[in-house]
């Protein structure tokens, strides 16, 4: 493989710190990769892990991060050696201990210095994102900003719930006429570590969505990131550790490889995944989940469909909010978002003017190196990444013609090896007789324009996709978009619904806000993030206390909150 | 096996009616039976089974269901031959759109004429549960009147969601400073089957506590109740189907091997399943759950606890309290209930005492055959479950010594080769030590009394269940106890606390009430029934709804309830 296009220009930077270091950051300019034309020759450093309260650093070479773009090496990473039981023990003992020792409000005080922490090292993590996975600066901040906004919002919602100590699950209820008797519903940390195996698309976001409320529930966290973007989770993490916000043992990172994590957990602990379908099915099936019942949360692949109200018209409102938000998912992060518009329904009417309209758009869209400001969309994270995402594509085509493909125009600043790949649209006019349209996500900037002739059609083809993150709704009426929401809400972890009134404010199909659930029945996993205060119940046990009202009142009395 | 006590006497009935037979039911006196004395030789009928809209009988000989005390044979099942994709489709597609097309006051009303029906034709289940499950009177009404109770009481908490046809779950949230764009989350009825495969201590109660918020919820149900006491779930569904309460598809029997059924369920199905460990783990391991995401509700083994306030003295109200609950949970249907207290924890100092206590009222309870009127508990459900507790306390007195056996007193009406087994109290003075006592459950009228010796120890003994049911806790002081929920909530779904202002009051350390979450972490199974509105939660599914408030509105005028 040969990447001349930066390396040539002596340009790669390594932002690369030691733990602790006073230094607030150390810019390493390699000039030696400059006369190197295969990144992986280069010798780059070993990330450290932070683990059982300590630095560690795996033994062996370790598996390189590299640039997508020019190829170049950034840093290794390998757990090999580290003593995972120890590490899992002592987040469990002593992490767990500290956070409940704490109380609702003072854990939501630690994420928003989290938060603080995190801005003030911002621009690092920008660097690391645009060398490590390719993105544009504005892809970049959904996911670095979009963790900070919702640390943000998790340390509000936290700081309502005050010194309690353990939550209320709805109110007292009496268990026979005379109310001296009666259960009151409770909500309790669990017991257990929080095991996040996390996807390689948000290394930062995918970290504090669910860091944010396992904390604030007394969870201890630990994070193991895939390895191709690790280096923006271990960094964020350090700078954390180094800050000395949290007590040892709440955050731990280890990164490279996950075996053997699975079988440290013990029944208390919890699992959350984000990723393949199959290795999801490998966790569900491991003996911790089937045998101890670790509760595990999965947020696995999703074919999201986007639908155009029967009334639209091809010079509605509905109709240009709908192209423009299919052009904005299949582009932002380079389509590498499990919530983006993979599936287009629209009247059959439309469906020629819909195929121009989002062409048009994505015509206009330039690709390549992610440091060249004329550049709208960078590359998709590696050379694996972009093999799955050609084969998947030629896959579809077997059941689909393509109606825009981006890869006409030359890439900018970019080797036609390098991991960019442009935006391409298909489209079917026989749609209900497909299989792998509706079945074979391809996880870069693809989606399918399939046109529909009923409701009922519509409906069926959606929910072919076997439970999906979420589908978005182009209408002009409110009736309209409140039956389609009810239609879809059993096979939908959520309906975004966009009108004309709503055109400025909403928040967009593909972005996953804090206040609203993330997750998808079925083939999106089952699983459930976010949400507000429900994403807490993830990390808590419920049960029932029976009891007097006197040994209620005493419960009571030692600070309780009621969240919904 | 020869059982003649009662079968030379003659009184062996048979309660069997066909479907849809115009009399109320049929007693048939086998004469015949009088005159054997292997039961298992005896041609009995096959009981049919409503599935796919339809009586169908299964072929082959099937399986025989026994009396436990008498030995002979009452009835068979199969279900060898029927189409299971068919009857699974059916359920789906007509038992489900009939049900969504209701709201849930219709729901609500449907569950009480279930209730009206099972009422009508109780006395025949108390003939059918003292047959088939060997239990006297009052233990056969835990399981029926229970049934008919939590069915009465969803009955009432539906009709209070009126015309609704959609729960809101929470209230709107401001997705930005300008209102006009929000979210509100909402659950919706998943559009599969509920999918029970069933234990063999509850036939009626654990039907109709998981079928009551799944019919009011909207989803169909397809039971597949336990061999060897499947008579009276079969009965139930029967009288259900003959009165023609349900639309047809709604609710569905199927009796005998489970082979094949998680093979037919879908992303959108949901399997609820209330049995050993070993089978849990095959239907978490299966592709329905691992690959397709079908959710799945465990209700498994558990060691309850039983827990003395270290105040407490021998002469104090809670060790009464204390006493007089272990006895009647170690034998109230033989101990064969997941919730009975297998592990009592009391101050070292109350150790001889309490063991004592507990061993006098035990000599008083008279074992054997539940016809005789002077028998307070009958017999273990087969001769397969007293084999497997005869070959537990084994086990466990490897570590424990017998406090009192009950097996000195002759069995009443009764022969030594029925499923009759007398209650056991075991005892360690070192439990810290024990191991099996922590890990086996024995499910019969066996306890072990364990003393600690400080409250950490309590807590540490307690939670090597690895996650139970319920916890019991006996004090006088309500500081005490609410000390105790907190400890205890995070590794039990219910605490239920014992003091003397409660004491005619209070439900029963065992019994599971409908408005109390049923279910435990870890080796519980980690799943959640009933518990009021809650139980409905595994039968619907949560999407966030993002929007114009005006298309919210739209949606809220539709008809929705907010439950909680």
């Amino acid at each position: 493989m040969h990447f001349n296009a930066y390396s040539a220009a002596g340009t790669i930077v390594h932002l690369y710190r030691q733990p602790g270091a006073s230094t607030s950051f150390l810019l390493q300019a390699r000039a030696d990769s400059a006369n190197t034309t295969d990144g992986t020759t280069m010798s780059s450093p070993l990330l450290p892990n932070f683990f059982a309260g300590r630095w560690q650093t795996g033994t062996g070479a370790g598996t390189p991060l590299l640039d997508p773009v020019l190829g170049s090496e950034l840093a290794r990473v390998s757990n090999a050696g580290i003593d995972l039981a120890e590490g899992f023990a002592f987040a469990r003992e002593q992490g767990g201990a500290a956070l409940r020792a704490l109380n609702y409000g003072q854990r939501a005080a630690l994420l928003a210095q989290i938060a603080e922490v995190l801005q003030a090292h911002r621009d690092d993590y920008y660097a690391i994102a645009t060398a490590n996975s390719g993105t544009v600066a504005k892809d970049s901040g959904v996911d670095i900003d979009g963790a900070i906004f919702t640390l943000g919002y998790y340390a509000k919602q936290g700081a309502a719930l005050g010194d309690a100590k353990l939550l209320l699950d709805g109110g007292r209820i009496r268990m026979a006429k005379d109310p001296a008797f009666q259960t009151q519903h409770i909500q309790v940390p669990t017991r257990g570590v929080a095991l996040f195996i996390n996807a390689f698309n948000f290394p930062s976001w995918g970290l504090w969505e669910k860091a944010a409320p396992a904390l604030l529930s007394g969870v201890p966290v630990i994070v193991k990131p895939a390895t191709a973007t690790a280096w923006l989770t271990q960094r964020m993490v350090q700078d954390v550790v180094d800050a000395g916000v949290l007590p040892v043992g709440a955050l731990s990172v280890i990164c490279g490889s996950s075996a053997g994590l699975m079988d440290t957990l013990q029944a208390m602990d919890v699992v959350s995944f984000t990723g393949s379908a199959e290795t999801a099915r490998l966790i569900r099936n491991h003996r911790a989940v089937s045998e101890l019942s670790v509760r595990c949360n999965i947020e696995a692949d999703s074919l999201n469909s986007a639908l155009l109200a029967p009334s639209a018209t091809a010079d509605s409102e509905a109709f240009r909010l709908l192209v423009s938000e299919v052009v904005r998912e299949m582009t932002v992060k380079s389509g590498q978002k499990c919530t983006a518009i993979r599936r287009i329904f629209v009247p059959r009417a439309l469906y020629k003017a819909a195929g121009l309209a989002i062409g048009a758009k994505l015509s206009q869209v330039t690709v390549g190196n992610p440091r060249s400001g004329s550049v709208r969309m960078g590359a998709l994270v590696s050379q694996a990444q972009k093999a799955s995402v050609l084969a998947g594509l030629a896959q579809l085509k077997t059941e689909a013609t393509v109606l825009f493909d981006g890869h006409s125009a030359p890439l900018v600043d970019a080797d036609a090896a390098s991991a960019c790949v442009a935006p391409v649209l298909l489209g079917t006019d026989s749609p209900m007789a497909a299989r792998l349209l509706h079945d074979v996500e391809v996880f870069g900037p693809v989606s399918t324009l399939m046109p529909y002739d009923s409701l009922e059609e519509a409906w069926t083809m959606i929910r072919r996709g076997g439970g999906s993150l979420v589908c978005s709704v182009y209408s002009e009426d409110p009736a309209f978009t409140a039956q389609a929401a009810v239609e879809l809400a059993s096979s939908h972890g959520r309906v975004h619904a966009v009108s004309p009134d709503v055109a400025a404010l909403h928040s967009g199909h593909g972005n996953v806000m804090p206040m609203s659930l993330h997750g998808g029945p079925g083939r999106a996993g089952g699983g459930e993030e976010l949400g507000g205060l429900r994403g807490l119940n993830f990390y808590h046990r419920r049960a029932a206390v029976q009891g007097s009202s006197l040994a209620l009142d005493a419960m009571a009395a030692q600070g309780c909150a009621l969240p919904l």
